[in-house]
């Protein structure tokens, strides 16, 4: 169950200088694949179905209540910074940069919403919640949250360039800071769970049951007389896993072209189609 | 620029046993979200962003071709596991299993495709391209595919487990290992950037401007008596990036409640609403 | 069925001023969420699902084929709207306002359909038939078509803010007052069908298999010490529907945690994860 | 801010006879349209963009918070009907009632969480934010939140019909409870905010700039000799906000066909359409 | 402006063995990609937006006025077919047919809508309005028309096959009559704007502008000894068009590798990338 | 299977005045419904799942590989004409041009991905990939193929216009020639299948079961004295399949108001609809 503090913010959020543009920008902080709304979605659901360990379904829960107060912060950044916006299209033509403002709006903020954000990204698309990624494996869960807070933090970092409004820029190197702890939370969790010795997710399987020969290799698929395969770690010495070496194979295809039978006569193919 | 060999398949697709509720699960692993749709568009984005060395981006190049050659396969072992697929309703009834298959499968593979696969997931929605993850940053870009491929092996390991069919284990046995080599390829990828040491991710913000307070500091939200914040190595300890130490903090809001002005009279607020 | 009359508009539409931002706004009155689409296909729908007196189910057709009407029109101000639209980038660069203009509008509008609306909102983010709410419960989908239509006024007014092209005001000043119109209608179709009474909705569920301790209690989950529960009538006297007595109660959870059982061998979970 | 108490329930869920097809209903409640992540979402984001009187602002995030601890509990419903869910294809064909349940239930909730839920509604289609209405107007939004609680309340009421699982049924009377509390509440609201004056929303723009002729008239489409208007409480007397009175107006288009320019040849038309 | 005569049906619908399978299926014919809420939508909103000669805009507004009243049949058929669908699990899990039903059904169907229809198709997947094909470009337009019908046929012809009803298989063979019209009339018209003539559409832009050489060329991406080019009439002879002559390339790449420049210090991309 | 020369470009694509606002219009060419994502997996789904002769099948594969290619030349388009793109607000509020650029750009190119292209259209919408069109049925599909080549072309025509910059010309008079020849290629393919005897599709399905006495007949909705149906080669004269005749008709509904039952007690309906 969960509690608020009549709307306290975890952060002061101040606006001197109000920006439509800003406020469209920020919307990807809300609701982008890079989004609040996603990770606070995200972490809450790997939380309520974390089977195992109960420390793991705690710490979930811990930070998904924190990103629902990031929600909070941003959706008021947002409506901070609509307060003067531009409305009325003559009025707005007579200055270029107000003009340009209008047309660089989300214009559902101001003919939508009386001046408030919406769970959208900053482009105006309603954020799907397909991306809340909840996979019930906490190994691969951990890495799909470092990869939220990694995409996360360059957001914030981006939008923190973008604007010099002393508000937004404390806000944002507020936030930027909560993306750098909860990279590495994450990043701890997954070694303390395993670190590579995770690898190959899910560790359940067992690793007889797959088709070896192929578990380890780089399979290249370039061809031209000046094509090199890319090397690296990849291609040579241990596997990352510890569980196997590295190998490069230049690929032919182990399959025929596949035999799909003539189309049915229950099916709505054309008459030619039903012999081969 | 790309090539084909006419249609060649990666490896054998056979299949015994048609079923369209296979073929209906299939379909997750074309276009679910952790599909191969999805690594492929991802890495071939990813590789056509792709700014600073050289070699990742060939690597990308390299590792999206492969996977259109998964989605080939699982196209055909889709088909080929609809070749009987039920149609009439009346006789399907006269079997609870084949009624039972008809209810369970995608109907659209009988009424919409003359059965052959889609770009959909195991429940009919479309894969939707947002899930293309391509942040330009390289490091992060890693950790997106080794998620991708972690939640992609658990799905073919869960297919493995559904069937019985000879043909689709052996497939799904080489699509697993394909999945084993492409986590630890990401990975050893990550690690060869640096490892802990990308963190936070973009390492080229500099830390300085982040709010330094809270850039190690877990905070718990959690209230009640009985309550206890979990601990482990991100409670305690050197930061998993090995650029601060960990603390926990009981939280309390640092912001006062947010001032929102009045509503406009730009807006269509309520009468009541346009005073405070 | 249906009728048309070879393309006559409900009420005229002219242009003076035409301009390509506008074009964009009014697509939200087309595709957006309170939009013209939406609630055409959302009454027609309710019709053609309408179980009991069929005089609602009459009232249903008549305003969902009034609002084909309204989509006609403003498909017909977009195109308007549209006459001069700026495509050519050097051309626009010579004048910001104009440059405004182009960055501010759809480009499809130029590039996409040859000067014509499309059913999508503002943002260009298509209309999606999941915001055709049709519940089969006629109480229920009056309410949902007030607040459509409250939605929808304050559109329509803002968009008449926006603009000074006397046609465009004359056009919306008629649709304006056609929501004024259906705001009233639902809502006097609402109260004839019983108003407070029809509630609970559904009224036809009886309420002894509710748990009548909650039924009609504001619950708090404030915390802090100078957290006040806000009051209201909702908080005091007899509840909306006149079958209760409002109170308050600050909420403590009557259910533990939850106790899920470890992953299940069958999943894809971590090893460390199957057992507890 | 917001905090947790270590995932308390807020009422307990138990599950005595896991059923994942009622699972996949349950689903409904979390992703539908009328489920529990757009209610919470829909008070948030109307409370943090709520300008005027604070008490609505307060109520809304009240009532949020208390529906995360609602999808809190669903989240943990689905989890615990899938503790049993059938896997293999060859095993449940043996028995024709768990072949349907296999054939039934959302495949996903096998091959893809773990067992747990997603946020999707019962068909697998994910959660799209545009269903969280936040107009910013606050009679507006007491509509939408009574209309969103009505269809709720429905659903839930048709979920505790589906089961007969003691457990289950418990914990929906609850919630069904909690649906009548929460209708009553957003109406008591709109009625405390002025009921029928409200109307027309917004009451902000002043009525002399709607085209007044056309504001109180019931509009009739039909044709044909047999066709009756249909009447009752919108085609005569005092109109329901009190401000006109209703008449019934048999249409007649009031504008011509529309006069488009020819195609521009800055379009991509065909030769032909460039002249008219 | 439209009309409607009290809601009579076009064709006549009858149901004599409800089926809430059938139910689902038809809801493909409402909401899929072949539907009719697709294609009434899409000849309106083509007309809408029509430039040119009159002629085909009444043509368009002719046959989406048609499509309304065939959607109106279906959400009537589904309606109809929904009348005896199980509900209670219990109940169902008697009888393993009535199982299968209840697994293959549209669960919304019955706690969500009160036995109607919506706007989805079979899988449930609302229907979404980017598939309103309108280009403005009427000979492309009929093509995509045509394109509908074709496809919308061989849904109707699906699920003439998949039922037995007599009243469904009735109205279907309407339907698919109705389908046939529509691709002649479709392509009729192309023919009348110049038939091969027509293209390449667009045929407004003067083809010295397009780079003449690859303009008639079949290329073949094909690799290995044993691949032969696909050979046909697009291959040899005069092209379709009759403005060019076929040809064969056998493919080598024109252009270099692509030279982004490094990452910008703007960015938020990695150290390491911000030099080549 | 498929292969890779290491990302050269199939032709070469140069930008000499970078423009994010033509960044942003190139988007819809590679993630718009008109764009390439969606023919090149159209072709390639519509490849994997032919059924019949395999000619038609390879064809697809050799130009769903083409289709590649484009995309790869357009991303890398894309990010050229993001290299100085305006980031600081305040440094574009200085230049009203670079303003609106910076109003007009998809300001995820900024904040999102480092400067590069996303599968997205150019008003930021991901592409879905219920847009790849294949029926199975290859008449159809050649036909959906053609319309997608004459949209593509459009579209290409239209960023031809928009742009002066040479290297941008250039690639895209090589693009509008891929165009006319794949328009070409497809309805020669049409053709050589049957071309008007394809029709009506699918011409497996015997006409004798279609109700024929609406098969020919142009139905015509219009009222009004001045109304009159619209006359072409679809009214008069042989059908354009050659296996009928055209007439015109002005519709009557056959059927009558379909009788829905009362709401059954089983369903969320108010009491007053379960009795009729």
């Amino acid at each position: 169950m969960f509690y608020h503090d009549g709307g306290k913010l975890q952060y002061p959020v101040r606006v001197e200088k109000p920006s439509p543009i800003f406020a469209k920008a920020l919307q990807q902080a809300i609701g982008g694949i890079q989004g609040e709304v996603r990770v606070c979605l995200q972490y809450l659901f790997q939380a309520w179905g974390a089977r195992g360990p109960a420390k793991y379904r705690d710490m979930l829960l811990e930070t998904g209540t924190e990103e629902m107060a990031h929600i909070e912060m941003l959706a008021t950044a947002v409506a901070l910074n609509l307060e003067d916006a531009p409305l009325e299209q003559e009025e707005a033509a007579k200055d270029p940069v107000v003009m340009a403002a209008m047309g660089g709006m989300n214009i559902q903020h101001a003919i939508g919403t009386c001046m408030a954000a919406m769970p959208v990204d900053s482009e105006g698309v309603p954020f799907n919640c397909s991306h809340v990624y909840a996979s019930g494996n906490v190994a691969a869960d951990m890495l799909a949250n470092a990869t939220a807070e990694s995409t996360g933090r360059m957001l914030a970092v981006q939008l923190w360039k973008m604007t010099d409004d002393p508000g937004m820029k404390d806000m944002l190197s507020y936030m930027i800071a909560r993306d750098t702890m909860h990279q590495n939370q994450w990043l701890a969790a997954w070694e303390e769970l395993g670190g590579p010795e995770n690898h190959p997710i899910p560790n359940s399987f067992p690793q007889e049951n797959e088709n070896s020969d192929y578990a380890y290799a780089f399979q290249s698929f370039g061809i031209g007389d000046d094509f090199e395969t890319p090397r690296g770690e990849w291609t040579q010495g241990k596997s990352f896993d510890g569980k196997g070496s590295n190998s490069v194979v230049r690929m032919r295809p182990l399959g025929d072209k596949p035999q799909l039978g003539a189309a049915s006569p229950k099916s709505a193919a054309q008459k030619g189609q039903m012999e081969k």
